[in-house]
């Protein structure tokens, strides 16, 4: 393990304004260190309550070398635990989606409640204490249908999101939508690396020509587009409908509407909506985006037909799995009121174009001949938020003093 | 290379009756330390001398990182050698077996007699000693037809476990048999969870419909089963056939003999014999079995009617290879008095249900949420006897005092 | 990062005349240290000329983990740059051939001219200069067609040998040549184990059959063939073309022009020209083997139909790549001058031959079995000059006095 001062050494380094020194993006000593530091430590979205939607329903995952559990309990909560057995530590529900009455492990059958409590352990002698093996709980929110987890024993304080997020998300009716897909994209490049491809939209014109026809792509870091009269407007329309268009944010999330181009409805290939029964029937779903954030890790976009979900999970130093998930009303049908290939043109194409973007980034960083660059204030303002907060967070996990922060355009 | 403090601090940490701190399951440093203190130090059991029938056959495979080969000599001894050349070091004799007369580096055939001497080395000057550059020797024993190796320069006493095993083991007729299969099972799993996973049959029931057919699942820690009439009966049988049936053991081997269910004779789909020509042919194959095993990393089976070998060798952290042989009458006539399908069937079952366990014994050990539990006592005794060996292996290793081990059910 | 001193400590514990310890060929601390003492520092073959015909014509590869691109700019001249954006690193020109009128990067369009300006950089404030951020140039000179770069701010003296190369390559005319075929082979063996294979011929009996019809596999580390009457003849009729012979050398290079086997003309088949038109058109193409070569990578074959260039690039502690050219004279027509399989046939074998002979070098030599033993000061002159000169680079390199150097047989 790399030692805390040369991480302290490295993040002294760095010049603000401008991108990581080399090792950020592929040492495996500070990989390691932002397993500890930041997917062990932060808020992280994983999915939708419907993805729960009975008792013992649960979604398995992977965070780093963690697996979780998050389940659906008896009194209709969800709960997330540790995956691991507390006798010999197998994974006791397999990564995915399922559904059990109880939780038992398959290796040698010790039983858990939803609730977490060992109900049986076979062949243990008289004075264990099946108390004193519950499974370990994680820490889950969930916000009008997002859930949130946290791997920490403390976490950062939730409330301000949650109030700030809940009424915004709340007419979005997550909790009265389905999953209608859902991937994993496997990207051979740094989880920084395609975090800050995704904080940006300077690229954009050059790479992206589906998401252009309905993204505003020289939109502010504040979610404002460049002609006033229109963004006044639709502030005044979505105020008229009693939609919050922020912003709003806090030092690790950040919340904001904002309208699509000119005569575009949604992001799809033309910008008509791609589900005939909307999410928020308002407008002819004319509503733009509700864009909502967290650092380390997340984006989605709630639009009045569909919602996207884009969330990086770290896999090694130089590997990254994005999570895309798609919702659509509970009651659209697939095949008679939305199909999946249109649904997902747009940010599927846009995702396959990121990766190749952020992996070609990974070869040229690798080099020799790297020297960290300075963003642009005008175009790549939440690159360079996502990395004074990737700092400051590395900077209190191993107990380094803060540095002054430039103001974020 | 982690440094043996921070080992033995770990080793100190472990808490008795509980399985290891997560890192001795996936820490690289260690398990270049486990090379070092384990599958360097110790006796390992690779085959059989039938498999290496005339003088020049031999038997090359790989122990970690390190090739080896044993080889018959000219006196029909069994000897080995490290499977490097003196000259640059190219392997020798590929991984499998074959026959030679002498052995011929391929890279620029300097060349060994079967005793490692070296007999030619063309284009090297006159001061050059031949004598200086044999083949370095490794440590072979051969018990009854087990083939037992070490890569150390002074192994640990072979004698006592000779003693035990030979009488034991003669009549089971090894030097009358022949290999009638074998494979290699690679298991994304450290080599200890599937030594743990090989040294206990708690997870039998739920997982092993095929070996606990004939398999006493239920059996001790030294190999008695639970119907003490039964136990009785076995052991009188066997003494009267002048069979031993034990248990014995040292502190890196053990040595039984026991019955399997009740009417079963083989460890077959239905318990009845798979070869019609036995290797121990007394009371029609009602033998029970011979079971031997060693640290770290070996268990035998002998059979009325076969014998099965499984031995593990590590190729990394998270990687393990499983060798699996099979052993039969030598005059059995395959597709005649067996057929190799049904022979492997139980173990072959066995083994792909083990390596499913182990790999997902691993993904759960790697979680953030892992804590060493506690193993049964009265079903898991030969797991914790071997994790103690293994601990105080290692104390010994790097030179830390020894743990005072609690007694092994 | 394993410490300077240890890497010094192995240094000293070589014997010399002996192969490396093991770690040399096998840790990833010291191959970290190759990366930064021998391949960021010292020259090296990258391809021909002729490879980059018009201004914008580029050649893109990645030496260790850093991508570089060779141009030629509007001038005629070939430069280099490291192949990374300087905005936020991306790597620019894709590996391989193409061409531009200018250097555009992918990702934010960071335009750059051919003599490494940026001209156009996108959304920057107004304090943002250009000039601060040009292509960092890394270090190219061409040699009667032999392209050869260094990474390093301060290269080694390249004068000498373009002083002894430049009248010995010119007449073959390697800038009125084409490139006929090229390949990456991908060998999973350390690239000093790569190296030394190509640096004796020690081997080439018993393993390189169709090398050894034309090659003189007993020829002396200076390049003199056994046959002394023989030789005198050839150096007679090679003065009376003026060509020179040599040999001649500097620390890391040598160059020797030295005849085939008797009645062989090419390094072919049956060691008749593979191609009709000759790239040195002299004694109907019997002009042996111009042999230049430069450590720590490469060795040339310039014939008098074909060249062939064989430069190693390492990619891992045990992966190496070798990149292999055959240049043929640019009339030559495909199909009716020469065909490709007959063309590479030779080399072709060789190299793949070679490959499995370093592989199973590398099994060898990563077992606990390996000891450096001696090389052949006959047979192995030049493998101990790679070796001897390796050790003193890396010496340097870490800041270690010199150790005295046994003379080259």
């Amino acid at each position: 393990m790399r030692r805390r001062h040369e991480l302290c050494d490295l993040l002294d380094e760095r010049r603000p304004g401008y991108s990581l020194p080399q090792p950020f993006y592929n040492d495996p000593d500070i990989y390691a260190l932002d397993i500890e530091g930041v997917f062990n430590a932060c808020w992280l979205m994983i999915g939708f309550s419907v993805e729960l939607p009975k008792p013992g329903n649960y979604l398995a995952m992977t965070i780093g070398r963690t697996p979780v559990v998050v389940i659906r309990d008896r009194a209709g909560a969800i709960r997330g635990f540790f995956n691991s057995c507390r006798h010999r530590g197998a994974q006791i529900c397999q990564d995915g989606t399922g559904r059990a009455a109880k939780l038992v492990c398959p290796y040698h059958q010790w039983t858990y409640g939803l609730d977490g409590r060992l109900l049986h352990a076979g062949a243990m002698p008289e004075n264990f204490d099946a108390n004193d093996h519950p499974l370990r709980p994680i820490h889950v929110e969930v916000v009008a249908g997002a859930i949130y987890i946290c791997l920490a024993q403390t976490p950062p304080d939730f409330a301000p999101f949650r109030r700030a997020l809940e009424p915004m998300l709340a007419p979005h009716g997550f909790e009265n939508a389905k999953l209608a897909h859902q991937y994993v994209l496997v990207e051979k490049a740094n989880w920084k690396l395609v975090m800050e491809n995704g904080r940006e939209c300077y690229h954009c014109a050059a790479n992206h020509p589906e998401l252009g026809i309905s993204f505003p792509i020289g939109i502010s870091a504040n979610m404002s587009i460049e002609d006033d009269t229109r963004m006044r407007g639709y502030c005044q329309r979505m105020a008229a409908h009693g939609l919050e268009v922020g912003p709003t944010d806090g030092s690790w999330w950040q919340i904001a509407r904002f309208p699509l181009n000119e005569g575009m409805i949604s992001m799809s290939p033309d910008g008509a909506p791609l589900v005939k029964k909307p999410m928020l029937d308002l407008d002819g779903g004319d509503t733009g985006s509700l864009r909502f954030s967290i650092e380390p890790h997340n984006f989605c976009h709630a639009l009045g037909d569909y919602a996207f979900m884009f969330s990086v999970l770290p896999v090694g130093p130089e590997e990254t799995h994005v999570v895309a998930k798609w919702l659509v009303h509970e009651d659209a049908v697939e095949g008679v009121d939305y199909d999946v290939p249109s649904l997902i043109n747009t940010w599927d194409m846009t995702n396959r174009q990121d990766r190749d973007l952020a992996e070609n980034n990974q070869r040229g960083v690798n080099g020799l001949g790297y020297l960290p660059g300075p963003y642009s204030p005008k175009a790549e303002g939440l690159v360079l938020r996502f990395i004074d907060w990737y700092c400051e967070r590395m900077r209190a996990h191993i107990g380094a003093p803060s540095a002054r922060i430039a103001e974020v355009a």
